[in-house]
């Protein structure tokens, strides 16, 4: 059967991946939901036909966003997920031993619901009674919040839609606010070979609300040329310094991409990349 | 205007680029021979539909496959490129300031004759008095030539059409029989997203032909996954353990993705690339 999903990565440029079949496709007051059983990647979790994750490739991510800051923090208890309504984020977080609480604010429950359909394996610890799911503004709730937090992890779409205010300095700012005083705050931030003011733009914010910034990365697939930034803030911990010994506690854990090494070669980065950051601290 | 060049990356992928201009069309007696001016790429070079080096991404794979073999050579003097007809690899390995003599075995003269005029950068060193330019089958060259190198780059299209031999034991054994006592091998071994069997192969046959082998890695977004791994082969020398001193010579040059610290992150591989390794060391 010759039926395709493409998305239009940007006016010049396409990935187009074979489908088997519509697996859920519904219209909330925020987007378009869209999951797709695809021969390359398993299922498929579109959001107004931009790619959010995908069975194949999702452990990148989600494994990196998670690991990395909650690995930094010494003893993570209280995580608030900021987007990330299909559950993989959560997941990863949940193998941290310490975990009390995870609170996931997730705009839109269609996603949520579409996932636990249909990325049953991405979204596997939504259940999990340490667990809070609230389909509200992210912004909103982090402006009016009395909780804080040791990390805050900005799992977002891209910076259009409903995404686009958790980009912006006075979000990192209220983020910092509701934060513990060693706390750590991380978000995705896009693509350095397509989005180069976005990534200089998180990152200057970033630095600014929380005091220092790292970027970090990864390759997922799906996403525009594969190349993927995070970028960290931490109030006190360096995400570098992390002693073999704390990232040891990962040691027969489920994980396909995080490993101790990966920790800190994951904050290596490529010439012109160090350049674009650079570029910034100079302005 | 809606002129677009597709890839169909395998028969369930494609990545699809917006063309400006058709630049260079051949029929060569190995290829076919496509240069497109692209929106989002500049200058692309494909050989029978396969995108093979863009004008934007060329730094990451060229700065990789030369590099990080010619660092790890204390005193690379005679170098050997076997494909590479773009130029991009001999360019990256004139940086180095001991090199005496590169020859570049490309079959296909269509492919030099279309770098020559349409990738004007990546081919920029090609008439340097150095560098002998040769249009003969990779495979036979090995097989006959009675030179010797310190360093044999494998600047291989895809393991399909002319290519394919390039990828097998037979032609490592060669390769390891051209090389002086301490020379090392590298060949670009596609991405451990979609070709884990050849990954797998060509790290095996790698070993089996030098002794030891390597892989590491960097992310080409036109390439399938993004993710690609290049492995080397070495008689003598451990890529890892190259000294900071001899590193810092590239201090100064011009590159965009290699780094002294790349060259050692570039060896931290993904908890499931170290997991099709170790499958294949049990084998």
């Amino acid at each position: 059967m010759e039926l395709w999903f493409t998305e239009l990565q940007n006016r010049n440029l396409k990935i187009t991946t074979r489908v088997e079949e519509t697996l859920y496709h519904a219209k909330s007051p925020y987007q378009e939901v869209l999951v797709v059983k695809t021969s390359q990647f398993g299922n498929m979790l579109a959001l107004d036909d931009i790619i959010q994750t995908t069975e194949a490739d999702e452990f990148v991510y989600h494994e990196l966003i998670a690991h990395v800051p909650m690995m930094t923090h010494p003893n993570p208890r209280k995580v608030l997920v900021i987007g990330g309504g299909d559950g993989g984020t959560v997941r990863e977080v949940l193998k941290h031993p310490g975990v009390e609480m995870v609170h996931l604010v997730e705009i839109d429950e269609e996603v949520v619901k579409a996932s636990r359909e249909f990325l049953p394996i991405t979204s596997s610890k939504l259940d999990d009674p340490r667990v809070t799911v609230m389909n509200v503004d992210g912004l909103k709730y982090v402006e009016e919040t009395d909780e804080h937090y040791d990390v805050v992890i900005v799992d977002s779409s891209d910076p259009v839609g409903p995404g686009v205010g958790l980009f912006g300095l006075p979000f990192y700012e209220g983020v910092a606010d509701i934060l513990t005083e060693d706390g750590i705050l991380v978000a995705q931030t896009e693509s350095p070979f397509y989005n180069q003011s976005l990534l200089q733009s998180c990152y200057s914010n970033i630095g600014k609300a929380l005091g220092q910034a790292w970027v970090y990365w990864g390759v997922v697939p799906t996403y525009p040329s594969g190349f993927w930034t995070f970028t960290m803030g931490s109030k006190k911990h360096n995400p570098i310094e992390v002693k073999d010994e704390r990232l040891s506690i990962a040691k027969g854990w489920d994980l396909k991409w995080y490993t101790p090494s990966v920790h800190k070669s994951s904050f290596v980065l490529p010439a012109f990349v160090e350049s674009l950051l650079k570029e910034t601290e100079n302005k």
